[in-house]
């Protein structure tokens, strides 16, 4: 019972778990527990919507890792991971949401049965799902050893990507495509919300022939009007309007690979403040894209952008950008660099980020984006390739 | 800027806040401080995929509840909650995924400002968004304080649910009888996973006429033959096969609120141990929806369930069932009482379970479900009306 058809080489899988090992020493750690389900699938190839019990890997300097999980899951793990079938560790079920019991008491006798009670253990402290119970748990389940702050230690190896990583983001561009021109074909007045994003999701899991389409991390998100200035709010079961902006957000994704996308539609004829945001916005992308090459820091990109903004009397206050690539729910960025002002992090080849300047200002909003390869030499490549404008349906 | 359309009445909020206060009187708590989103959204009616930062609502015994998070999603909130806008703080957009500053500094300083630095104040250690680093932060910015271990309080509160709630639920049934129905219609033999979960995601959020289909809190999953006995994996392009049995595990939603569904459909001539097992298993299933009575403990339903299991030879090992209602991703379950042997949790009417004894076996799974309520007499309502039994095409 193993994988059919891996998304990786073996020789990337050991590539990737070198580069941690490297990462682990000079943090002095004798061993990782990592519990973010993007760097369990990134280091193990590990597969599941099993995210919300606890579940782990554990990495050691001079063995394979272990998948450590719900025992319901081993079987998961079996299927997807590229470790032996020893490697796999289940734990019994009346720890699932347990008042009595807490898994990390099962994780630590482990730990403590493999010599490392005493021993220097990296933990993710800043993790969706390493919750403040886990940790004080397993402060008291291992008193002798000394727990170190992980967060973000295999988040940062994997900010540059690989060529077969590279190679499934540009499979979930040519989702994100496809989904974002279904999008500006069928939105119009008296459309429903819903009804449009049905046929979002239906497009978005369809895929593009061989390339089937994963569900993204987030999703589509497509707020109109004065709801434009509140950027994460959901659909309902509200029409369309003439005289409303709507910005569109949503991502391909395939393999777990996400490529983010966002337009903006004006239905009828936009305002002249509009338009001049609009211009702004895109003199700024195109300024952020030119400085986004390698050897820049990421803060080049920001400052790129802002310049054009502030002199159409645009603050935006927010960050522009995030890493991309492999991820789970809740959150399709990577969590390590964020493209602003007091980020010093150098640009290198095969860097992967969401551009992502959109405006959410009082009363109205505009998105316009772009997923970006930080190339060896030149400005950034875009993923997907569609006019860098707002659209207009009159 | 107020919700045009909330899905609570006012009276209910009242209800739900005054419900908490009692309990954290209880708990000797002087405030308290939920960053769970279902229980944020149960509280305040606030709205939106923005649980990827850090945010909480904090309650007070003598003044309204106070919505904190990202200054961006104020937006939202000034949207979405009942409070007056004086009741919502935003923090500014350098916490966010910051290497050097923490949200949770912001928050202490609210705390500390308010008169709570030398408080009690309840935080909910077990949850997927109050991190591990969120706490220890509250501990270092609140030296003076003490946290309080406050894990499920707002949960608890929800498991009865309010006639308001049970409505929404039942118009949520109707989409998981329909998105069902699409299911056991369109799979056969050839048609790619993929593409029959574009066509689930379709009916899913298209809804049935005004209850617009909202997003549920786990993808639908749907594994095939040996496969099926890892109830986690989601799909991939591969193509359904005669000769294997396929389960579907899906929720339809209807504003956050779920009623999860499950059917297996066999595609070909089932086996004589597979015919055995679905006996067994809704044989276990109509004794333990007799069981499931006001005034019996919850451990009635797992044991009325094992029974006629065990006399097949089958043993699950697992729970066989959780609360639901309002969530958000990555579970739609509510995280209080399990149903299995040792929860010994009274039912009450207007309780709400998916009552989920699926069985994950050493190369096959079968899953057959009912979402159920709990009745002021008599044995629990179902909220879906469909066949319950293995679809068999041949």
């Amino acid at each position: 019972m193993t994988h059919p058809n891996p998304a990786f080489s073996q020789a990337e899988f050991d590539r990737r778990l070198a580069k941690t090992r490297t990462a682990m020493d000079e943090a002095g750690l004798d061993v990782l527990f990592v519990e973010d389900p993007a760097n369990m699938a990134w280091l193990t190839g590990y597969e599941g919507w099993s995210f919300y019990v606890h579940q782990g890997v554990l990495v050691f300097h001079d063995a394979d890792p272990i998948w450590w999980g719900r025992r319901q899951d081993a079987n998961g793990a079996r299927w997807t991971v590229w470790m032996g079938h020893d490697r796999i560790h289940g734990y019994a079920d009346n720890y699932v949401q347990s008042h009595e019991r807490h898994a990390m008491q099962d994780l630590a006798a482990i730990l403590m049965g493999a010599g490392f009670g005493e021993k220097r253990i990296g933990v993710e402290m800043e993790n969706y799902y390493f919750s403040a119970k886990a940790y004080t748990t397993m402060v008291e389940s291992l008193p002798d050893a000394t727990l170190v702050d992980a967060t973000g230690l295999v988040n940062w190896q994997r900010l540059v990507k690989s060529g077969e990583e590279i190679a499934l983001m540009r499979k979930a561009a040519r989702i994100s495509e496809k989904v974002m021109d279904g999008v500006l074909d069928r939105v119009r007045p008296g459309v429903r919300k819903n009804e449009l994003v049905a046929e979002i999701y239906r497009d978005l899991i369809l895929g593009e022939g061989e390339v089937w389409g994963d569900y993204p991390s987030i999703v589509p998100l497509l707020p109109s009007g004065a709801e434009a200035s509140a950027p994460h709010l959901t659909w309902d079961g509200s029409p369309f309007k003439t005289g409303e902006a709507t910005f569109f957000e949503l991502a391909g994704c395939y393999r777990r690979y996400h490529v983010p996308f966002c337009r903006t539609v004006y239905l009828g004829e936009p305002p002249e403040f509009f338009r001049r945001a609009e211009e702004a916005l895109v003199e700024g992308l195109e300024s952020g894209l030119d400085a986004a090459r390698a050897g820049n820091p990421a803060s080049d990109i920001a400052n790129a952008l802002t310049a054009p903004l502030l002199r159409a009397g645009i603050e935006r206050g927010a960050r522009c950008g995030y890493p991309i690539g492999l991820s789970y729910p809740p959150d399709w960025g990577e969590r390590t660099v964020s493209l602003r002002e007091e980020d010093e992090t150098i640009l290198e080849p095969g860097m992967t980020f969401h551009f992502m300047p959109g405006l959410w200002m009082e009363n109205w909003g505009l998105e316009i984006t772009e997923s970006i390869l930080i190339k060896e030499n030149g400005p950034a490549e875009c993923f997907c390739n569609r006019p860098r404008e707002l659209h207009v349906k009159t």
